[in-house]
C-alpha cells in the first residue's frame, strides 16, 4: 500500500473496515475540540492576559496541524472513487464545501502571524469558532435525522405558523392593553414580540411581564399555548422516529420471510 | 381557456396540476407577509415617525392588491364546482367565512384613506393584523392535525382538567399560606392564579414566588406537576400521530395485498 | 316510569342511552363551576367588598341546589343495580367516597348561614373549593389514563428517583460551593433544594441562582438534566399510550378475523 | 434452612419468590432514606443547633444498622451462585462496586465518632449523601431504561452536538453584539455560555438577558432552538421505548403461535 493510499484510508470516513475513527481522524477531532476550546477561553480577559504567549503558541500548533491535514487531504484526494485525473479530483476537493471550510479554518488559524491590525485580528479570532464546522465531515447521522424530519416538514411548518400567529396575537394584545402603561416593554408590537417569544418558549426571564389583569390573562394564554406548541412538534417528531424504526423492522421481517420461503423449496 | 378560467386556476388552491403555489398565489402570500410586517413595524414610533410617508404608500399598494385580488376572486367564483347560477356562486363566496375575511382585510387596508379620526385609525391599523387570517385559505394541513387531535380530545380534556385543578389547588394553597405575607401577589385566589399558571407552564418570570418553606413546598409540587402535565399531552399527541401514520401504512398494505391477490387469479 | 326511575336516569352517569350528559347533570356541572368561580372570586377584596350581598345570595342558591341534588341522589339510590334493600342501598351511597364529598360540599356551602365566627367562616369559605371534587363522578377517562400509566409505573418511579438524586446532588453541590457566599439561598441543603427543584423543572424564577463559575457549571448540569428528565417520562408516557392504542386495534382486528373465519364456514 | 441461607434470601434481591422487597431489605431501604434525610436536614443551622444531640444519636443508629447489614452481607456472600470457596466469594463481594459503596457508607456514617477535627467532619457529613448510592442495588429497571437509550445513543449524541453548537453560536453572537454593553454578562464567550445554556434549556433565570434588538433576535433563536432541542430527544426516547415494547409483544406473539402450532400436531 502506498503512502497516498494509507493517508486516504486514515483521512477518509467510511473507508476503514470497522467503522471506527482512524488514528489520524482522532488527532483531527481532538485538535478541533482543543482549537475551539482555546479560542473560546481566549475571549475571556482573565485567561487571555496572563497566558497570552501560551495562547499564541497553541494557536500556532493547531494552525500547523490544520495546514498539514489540509495538504494531506489534497494530496490523497486522487484516491477517492470516481472518474477524473488526479489534479481534477484535487481541484474538486478544494472547491467542495467541506474543502472550503478546511481552507477557511487554516486561514483564520494562521492569520494572526501575518496580520498586525488589532481590530481585524479580533474579528479573525472570533471567526476561529468556525473550526467547529469541520465536524460536518462526520455528519452522516445528522443527515439521517434531518431526513426523518423532512418527511414531516409540512406538519412542522404548520406548527411553526401556529406558533407565529400566537406570538403575533399575544404581542398585539399586550401592545393594545399595556402599551401605554409599560411603553418600554410593550410600546410597539416589535417590542412586545420579545416578551411573547420568551413566554411562548417558556423561558420567562422576567425582565418584562404583564401587570394588569387583562394583560395577565393574555400572558396565561400564551404560556399555556407554549406548552401545547412544545407538545405538538414533539409528538410529530416522536411519531416520525417511531415510524422510521418500524419501517426498518418490517423491511427486515419481509427479507427474513423471503429467505425462509426460499429455504423451504 | 378564457381569462376567467385562467384567473380561477391561478387563484384556486388545488386546481393547479402539480400542487404547488401558482404565480398569483405567490404574489398574494408575499403581499400578506409584507402587509403584516409593515403593520407590525408601523406600531414602533422609532420606525413610524421618520418613515410615515413610506408606510402610507406601502399600505396603499397592499390595499390595492388586496382589492384587486378580492374583485378577481368574485369575478372567477362561477368557475367553482357545484350547481347554481354565476351570481349565486359569487354571492356564496362573498358571504363565506374566507370571503368575509378578504373583504375585512380590504376595508382595514384602505380605511386610512377615507377616515381622518386618529383614534379610530389607530384601532384600524391594529386590526390590519387580521390580514394573517387570509392564510387560513392554505390550512388543509392544519385541519389534518386538528383531526388527529380531535380523536384524542377527550384525553386532552382530562389533562386540561387535571391542570386546572392543580393550578387551583396551588393558588388556594399559597393564598392560604402567604396571603398575609405577600398580599400583592397572593392576597386572593385570582391574584395567586397568575403565579400558579406561570409556574405550572414552567415559564417562571420571577415577579412573584413563594418565600416561606411551606409555600415553597407547594411551589415545588406545582413545578413538578407542570413537568408531568407537559409529558401527558405530549405523549397523547405523539401516540395519536403515530397511530394515524400506522393506520395509513396498514391501509396501504391491505390495498397492496388485494392487488397481489387479484393478480394471482 | 316512576319519578324515582326518572331521577336516577337523570342523575346517574352511563344510564342515559346516548352517553351524553343528562339535563340534570348539566345543571349540576354548571352549578359546580359557578360555585367554584364565585368562591375563588370572593377571596379577592376588590370583588368581595362591593358585592358582599350578591355573593351571599349566590352561595345560598348554590348550597340549595347542592342540597336538593344530594337529597335526590339519596332518594334515587335504590334504583342502582345490585342486591340489598332500599335503605341499605341509600346508606351505601351516603358512606361511599363520592357520597361523602357530596355531603361535605352541602355543609361547606350552607355553613355561612349557621356560623357567625369570622375566622371559622374564612376556613369554610376556602374549603368550598372542594366542590371541584364533585367532578370526580365524571372521572372514567381519568381512570383510563391512570391505568395506562400504572403499567409503566415502575419506569416512571425510576425517572422520579433519578430526578430526586440529581436534585439532591445539585443542592449538595451548591451548598458546598456557594453556601458561604450566598448563605440565604444555599446556606444548607434544604435551602438549596428550592433552587435545585426550580431549576430542574426549568421554571427558573431567578430569585436564587449561582454566581461563581463552579456553581454555574453545576447549574448548567442540573438545567440540562432537567431537559432530559422531561424527555424520559414523556417518552415513556407516549410509548404507553401508543401501546394501549395499538393493543386495542389488534384486538379489533383479531375479532374481525374471527367473524370472517366463521362466515367462511 | 440455615441462618446463612435465610440471611441471603432476605438480603439478596430476586431470590425471594414473589419479587417483592423482603423484610430485611425494607428495613435497609427505610434506613437509607432516613439517613439521607437526616444528613440533609443536619446541614440547616436552624435544625442542627437545637437538635444536635438527637442528630448524633440518629447517625449512630443508622451507622450501626449499615455496619450490621455490611457484616451480614459478607457472612451470607458464600450463598451466592457461582464457583469458588466461601472466602473467595466474600472477597469478591467486598471488592465489587456495590460492596465498596456499602463499606464507604459504613465509614462515613461512623466516622464522626472517631474523628474530632471539625473541618474534616464537615466534609464527611456532606459525603454521607453517598448513602443514596446504596440504592443502585435495586437498579435493574434503570439498567433496562439505560439499555433502551443506548441503542439510540448515536442519535442522542447528534442532538447533544447540535445543542452544543447552538449554545456556542448563541454565546459567540451575544459576546460580539453586547460584549461591550454588558461586560459582566457577555464580556467573553465563557461568560456568555451561562446565559446561552440557561436560555436553551428554557430555565431563564433572568439574571442576564440581551437588551439590544440584535441581541434579542439571537436570544429568540436560541429560545426557539431550545424548544426544538427538547422535542428531538423526547421524540427519540419515545420511539425507543415504543420500539422496545413492541418488540417484546411481537416476541410473545411468536412464542404463542409456536405453542399453538405444536398443539395442532
Amino acid at each position: 500500500m502506498t503512502l497516498r493510499e494509507r493517508l486516504h484510508q486514515q483521512l477518509h470516513i467510511g473507508s476503514w473496515p470497522n467503522g471506527k475513527l482512524t488514528g489520524l481522524n482522532i488527532v483531527v477531532v481532538w485538535t478541533i475540540l482543543a482549537a475551539v476550546g482555546v479560542s473560546i477561553a481566549a475571549t475571556e480577559p482573565l485567561i487571555r492576559e496572563p497566558y497570552n504567549r501560551e495562547v499564541l503558541i497553541a494557536e500556532l500548533i493547531f494552525g500547523t496541524i490544520f495546514l498539514l491535514e489540509y495538504l494531506a487531504r489534497i494530496y490523497a484526494a486522487p484516491e477517492r472513487e470516481g472518474p477524473g485525473s488526479d489534479w481534477s479530483k484535487r481541484w474538486r476537493f478544494v472547491i467542495s464545501p467541506i474543502g472550503l471550510v478546511d481552507l477557511l479554518v487554516v486561514i483564520v488559524s494562521l492569520a494572526p502571524f501575518f496580520i498586525a491590525n488589532a481590530a481585524v485580528l479580533r474579528v479573525i479570532r472570533l471567526l476561529r469558532i468556525v473550526s467547529i464546522l469541520k465536524f460536518s465531515r462526520f455528519s452522516a447521522a445528522m443527515r439521517e435525522i434531518a431526513g426523518a424530519l423532512k418527511e414531516r416538514s409540512y406538519d412542522l411548518l404548520v406548527c411553526a405558523t401556529l406558533a407565529f400567529v400566537l406570538v403575533l396575537l399575544g404581542a398585539a394584545g399586550l401592545y393594545w392593553i399595556e402599551g401605554a402603561i409599560q411603553p418600554q416593554a410593550f410600546g410597539s408590537i416589535p417590542r412586545a414580540l420579545w416578551w411573547a417569544v420568551i413566554t411562548l418558549t417558556t423561558v420567562g426571564y422576567g425582565d418584562v411581564y404583564p401587570i394588569t389583569p387583562a394583560g395577565r390573562l393574555i400572558g396565561m394564554v400564551v404560556a399555556v399555548g407554549g406548552v401545547l406548541l412544545v407538545a405538538l412538534p414533539t409528538g410529530i417528531v416522536a411519531a416520525a422516529f417511531s415510524d422510521a424504526m418500524q419501517r426498518r423492522r418490517e423491511a427486515m421481517r419481509k427479507a427474513l420471510e423471503e429467505i425462509e420461503g426460499n429455504s423451504n423449496i
